[in-house]
């Protein structure tokens, strides 16, 4: 038996096989996203624990999910049918953070606000950024490539990972990657791995390309009467010839559910307010506000104006990360993630307020607009059997559009289990051969998070 | 015969056999790398084309050599017995370059310096810039996934490939990756492409992130008496803070060359020349600048002053550019790569320097100081087998101290032919099985490249 094995390798307090707390541990975020309860839970402290559990899947072929604070928006971490959730928390040490060759050194199981916290008392900077920061964990972060507010001028967690330790399909634990500036030897296999989300092996330690500290931001906000006009806006911006630090965008329905709950003053007459930033230090950056400013104004701003008050900028950045838990508060929410070239945007934001009216769905909007990645958040009445239909008709509906206009499925959540219709329209056959092909050459028992990105299939 | 199936699908003009002209196409810039005469080389022009010869290559069991101008260093591109040399010198249209989205489609055959020019003509500029850039393409710059000047703060190709077209080994035609700013819709297969050189497949199209036009960059220049003192105030300026926009090493052996040459009236009293630069707009770029001289002087410059000549400045970078071509001239030049920490760089330059008195071999060093990437050109008399020997022993000894301190046997040429035993001691077995895995996954039947970067060895 499995846990027997794992009873015998591993100390006691790495196994939980308690009912209700299994349950706990048996999905992410993602709402209505199939799952089910979990053999057992093992929380290991080590590299060489986690080669312990995934030899001893390797064993009984049992499948192993991994998971980090479970915060996934689409099914990724959900269990399986008696499988093994490995679930790095106890691995959360900061190994190193090095100032000279601007790197740290991580486990998996760190929260990203707590590395970006020990970076800035050193003076440097880890960009990634997603809205989940202060509970998402790095491990998490890499198996889904997160995003976040600053991709649009300093990318994504993937332009970030240097190198990582790896637990592989044959229950090797190897280093891929390096811990250099540059370097080519060999494939990318770290980059393969980022991303992949948990589907290729686990990940045991990640080393991080950091920023040096960069100067305070200066904040530009804009108020629209439509999320499409706030588009445009957007769509002049990526025209503009300057990269802001942020461009984000917020409607109504957002702002009003973080207040009812945070009681943050946020009230307004708008219902889009879009928010820009550069961080470029001095004269640059007065000139980069006030071109985000013009381009905002010209777009037809019914108000903006460069924050003189960094607590309101602040509270409103706030208030965008905390939409999605405000918005959960009301009742299920199902969360898009679809990526559209920046120029389709203003027509994409127009589908999505069709898609509403058609599926009678209340939709709110948030944005990661600079990037053209957009987060309509459907939300649901509770325990509404109707609603729900409606809002996962819309869904397919937006998913159907930013295929349409150029773009993809999913900009930074991951595919997990609510992308993969949509993957596979927008992958095709022949590329989710290739797909199925790297992961039976990397994973050739299945084990690693069956089910999850696309169907393993047979061989062809 | 794989000919007549040539022969027969594609125009005459596709098509060279003539054994003069085949030897021009035997092999890259790499010295003493092994190498055959193809048994024809191939010009195809659309991405049909690349297609049709893929497929005859499957069916006869053919090796499939994919080469662009053949500037390499590693010996990737050179010819294997009785192989088919594809040469995408007829695929160079410059599909589109798209302002609003700042992203570029062109075919690999696009010389990197065509593009650049017809992307500032945008007001838009793609970073990656090798030394090779007048003659090297892009198709070879993904494939090796090409560096330059740019990337101590500006990132390698790998990160500004979003997507593109490819002949897979099992001869489809598919599209990877992506046009939108972000995406994370399954694994991250055209990340896995860069710098497979030509091993996974024939990249037929790429689609580039360009960024907008920068402003004008400041040179800060540095002599110093030795490669190791100018290689700690390169570790000085990493550990600084900014992030200069080139960070540059170049010698009097590669200055003396190039003046020979060119007669550019580089001669100096330096022994060792540190160009630094800053593209920072306004005041931060005049602060960056003043960190940067204190940096130089605070590490034992004899002279070191912001240029205030641009003309000259830009000669100084010319020569940096010209060096290899330059010493060329004098001799066979086996080019190193090796890829250090930068607080490593200093003592890396002092076994460089060991290596050049233990063997007996003259060490010229142009390197891209700042991502500590280092380039000891070691030049030999032409003919003179004894010095060959010695070359190729210092050479094993660069590699052997590089990876003693943590570095990489390449940053950025390749592994080819000459960095395979480098490559074993780097990656190691369960790694190099990886690498085995995913090219069999791939490439199941072998054809793209074979010999390459490692060996494939038997299925495990």
């Amino acid at each position: 038996m499995l846990i027997d094995d794992l009873s015998a390798a591993l100390p006691a307090d790495r196994l939980v096989r308690d009912p209700d707390v299994l349950r706990g541990f048996a999905h992410d975020e993602a709402e209505w996203a199939p799952h089910a309860l979990p053999a057992v839970v093992v929380r290991p402290h080590t590299a060489e624990e986690v080669q312990t559990v995934v030899r001893s899947c390797l064993r009984h072929g049992t499948p192993l999910v991994t998971r980090g604070a479970g915060t996934g928006l689409s099914g990724g971490a959900n269990a399986v049918e008696d499988c093994v959730v490995l679930v790095t928390d106890r691995l959360r040490a900061i190994k190193e953070i090095n100032e000279q060759e601007r790197l740290a050194v991580v486990e998996p199981g760190v929260v990203n606000d707590d590395l970006r916290a020990a970076c800035a008392e050193r003076g440097l900077w880890y960009p990634p950024d997603p809205a989940s920061s202060p509970w998402s964990t790095i491990g998490g972060n890499v198996a889904t490539n997160a995003g976040g507010v600053c991709c649009v001028k300093y990318g994504v967690t993937r332009d970030y990972v240097l190198g990582m330790q790896v637990v592989t399909g044959t229950g090797e634990l190897v280093r891929l990657g390096r811990r250099t500036a540059k370097g080519v030897a060999g494939y990318d296999l770290a980059g393969l791995m980022v991303g992949s989300e948990g589907t290729l092996g686990v990940i045991t330690e990640v080393t991080l390309r950091l920023r040096p500290a960069r100067a305070a931001e200066r904040t530009v906000a804009g108020y629209f009467d439509t999320t499409v006009a706030a588009g445009e806006a957007a769509a002049a911006v990526a025209a503009c010839g300057i990269l802001p630090s942020a461009l984000e965008l917020v409607d109504r329905h957002c702002l009003a559910a973080v207040d009812a709950w945070k009681n943050m003053g946020l009230s307004t007459d708008a219902n889009v307010v879009l928010l820009g930033r550069t961080d470029a230090p001095g004269a640059q950056g007065e000139h980069e506000a006030s071109v985000l400013l013009e381009c905002f104004e010209k777009a037809g701003a019914t108000w903006a104006a460069q924050s003189s008050d960094q607590a309101e900028a602040d509270a409103l950045f706030a208030a965008r990360r905390l939409a999605y838990p405000a918005l959960e508060r009301l009742g299920p929410v199902l969360t898009e993630d679809v990526c559209v070239p920046t120029q389709a945007v203003p027509e994409m934001l127009a589908r999505i307020d069709r898609a509403a009216l058609r599926h009678d769905v209340v939709i709110a909007n948030i944005a990661h607009i600079g990037d053209g990645n957009l987060h309509p958040l459907l939300v649901t009445p509770p325990g509404d059997e109707t609603a729900r239909k409606n809002a996962q008709a819309a869904f397919e509906d937006i998913i159907s559009g930013a295929l349409d206009l150029g773009g993809t499925v999913t900009g930074e959540h991951g595919v997990g289990l609510l992308k993969q219709p949509g993957l596979t329209r927008e992958l095709g056959p022949a590329v989710l051969e290739l797909h199925r092909a790297v992961k039976r050459a990397l994973d050739p028992q299945q084990i690693f998070n069956p089910g999850k990105v696309f169907h393993e299939g047979t061989p062809a």
